[in-house]
């Protein structure tokens, strides 16, 4: 089948111009007489597309120059480790504020080096809401206040930055950064795996407040210690180089369509016009989220008759819309619809219900 | 410039068909309707992926049934802070046989976990040896015992497989791996990052004889943990997919080619035409790896005057053969000669140093 329209959750779309560069440049990238998979991470042709990156991401997110910005392997949770590691004494208090299956992996991870501490949870309402900051009981002493910026499962996203005074707000952004302006001063942490927004699996981007490096953490090895990263520039030892070089594509094709401001406008559409369907739908389909926390990234819906699961997934396929499956934990459907979904996806997606609805309602 | 011989040491060169193949699926993977870096990795089709690529690579190694397989992210470096966290008791010891550069990383890796002990090592003499196993001192009750394969920067390998008795042999074997046959079974552990002969960095192998998974090991996080990757198929969280694939399509690349017997043969052919370059130059060109333990991969040599280097290397990449200066840590000239390179890549090679020498000798 031709390229049809992926509402895969991760790893996820990417902008067909960034494929086809990526397609262009697979034998020969430039001059450098071989691919960029090819050529040493530590000469000047790859330095320079490191650098390059790293500028564009800094560009695109506004990101202070307090901020260090790393690159790194082993996905979001190999972070929610890391973080403790090297933020935190041994036993010290965490708070996490636990929205959706993330944030529970989060403290999951967490677990062996610190005291996590919920200081709030949205589980008993099966994370149809997010905590109100008034409810969170957070803990004294704690090393940060952990939160999952977008639950990628569960269709949730915080609208507004949580105040939590001087702790650091540490925030997993995975399928939600750059969707948006975002005020990173506001945090003390953000990470994000790249296969949402940012571009290919295989790399993450670590923003840190430069002063918390200064924190002892807790014994780790070298590769583990977030310090020696950014003094090597994320590459103490070898980085996946064609994932970061895929990011770099992906965050300047951002910049080039106009930027966050922009991709917020879009979002903003194509998430009004999907839950516009699914809200006039009669009761065909359903979202359960409170509204004034749906994600914008990651729409769940369930049909009003779960037999008609199978029909829906196979015809839509047979429509050129792939992925809609919900996550195993929640059941039922999910459309993700990341910076890289064009609008024209998200109305084909929505004539495709419209007309499925009249087909079997 | 087209397409160079390219002597990198890793990144290194790959096999242009692999390069070929996924130019020509890089937007749309069979009938998938999305590029192979677009889809779920639990999905259907990228679960053939990753289970061809784990059986291409049982095969290409013969790696018996009673060894599990992981693929994993971080590199080689993250597996050598990983393995005592999995394999040794909190401070138990573990012995450390340094060879060269990465040895000694390794042990750095270890040293907060367990107690580092070295068995042995040839630093005094500046690496151009592997200590005889005679002389090793081996720790009483140690986890384990470390050993790099082949140590890349320095230029030197293990002809034979060190006898360690019943404590389980570790070995780094990033830049050998099916360069020969091999027994895994002498082995408990062999791990490798994947960008020498592999395939393209961003995901490593770890073999691992399943008994040893029973250890206890160290209080660690739930991705740190070799067991809980095992039976989440090395999918904890969400894995590399591309580079898995681009392992997987080396992988059968070098299958087709006719396995690890024939590339035996072709790097011993390479290796010799090399080192017979080298040696017979009059002294002009000199390699000072004691030639029992010559690594096959990686051929370290100096110019016998230090001032022809910035010709050396211009005139060389002029001729179509790029990435030849030495490693910093040793200085000089270094070609990688992993399975990916042909045996005219090091014809060329080495007519062009012939010529070379006979202009400035």
């Amino acid at each position: 089948m031709p390229r049809a329209w992926n509402f895969s959750a991760g790893p996820a779309t990417l902008p067909e111009p960034v494929l086809r560069r990526a397609q262009s440049e697979m034998l020969e990238w430039r001059d450098a007489g071989a691919s960029i998979v090819e050529i040493s991470h530590r000469g000047p042709e790859f330095m320079e597309v490191a650098a390059a990156a790293e500028s564009a991401l800094r560009k695109l997110l506004s990101i202070p120059d307090d901020y260090a910005v790393l690159f790194t392997q082993g996905g979001a949770t190999t972070q929610q480790a890391l973080i403790p590691l090297n933020f935190a004494a041994p036993g010290q208090p965490a708070d996490y504020v636990i929205s959706g299956h993330w944030g529970k992996t989060a403290m999951k991870q967490a677990a062996p080096y610190v005291a996590t501490h919920v200081a709030a949870s949205s589980e008993a309402d099966r994370y149809r809401t997010i905590p109100a900051r008034d409810t969170w009981q957070l803990a004294s002493d704690a090393a940060y206040v952990h939160i999952t910026a977008n639950e990628t499962i569960h269709g949730s996203e915080f609208r507004d930055i949580p105040d939590v005074g001087d702790v650091p707000l540490v925030a997993d952004f995975s399928s939600s950064i750059a969707s948006e302006p975002l005020d990173v001063s506001k945090f003390g942490i953000l990470y994000a795996g790249a296969q949402k927004n940012l571009g290919p699996v295989g790399i993450s981007v670590v923003i840190v407040r430069r002063d918390l490096l200064e924190r002892d953490g807790q014994p780790r090895a070298d590769i583990f210690d977030y310090r020696s990263q950014l003094k090597a520039e994320s590459m103490l030892n070898t980085p996946p180089t064609w994932n970061w070089y895929m990011l770099g594509l992906t965050v300047q094709w951002m910049l080039d369509e106009g930027g966050v401001e922009e991709f917020a406008k879009r979002n903003a559409r194509k998430a009004a016009l999907l839950y516009g369907a699914i809200d006039d739908s009669g009761g065909f389909y359903r979202n359960d989220i409170d509204p004034a926390v749906r994600s914008r990234m990651n729409v769940p819906f369930f049909l009003h008759d779960e037999a008609l699961e199978k029909a829906f997934l196979s015809e839509s396929k047979a429509a050129g819309l792939i992925a809609l499956k919900g996550h195993r934990v929640v059941g039922g459907m999910r459309a993700s619809i990341y910076n890289a979904m064009p609008e024209e996806g998200v109305q084909a997606l929505v004539a495709f219900m419209d007309d499925f609805r009249k087909r079997h309602g």
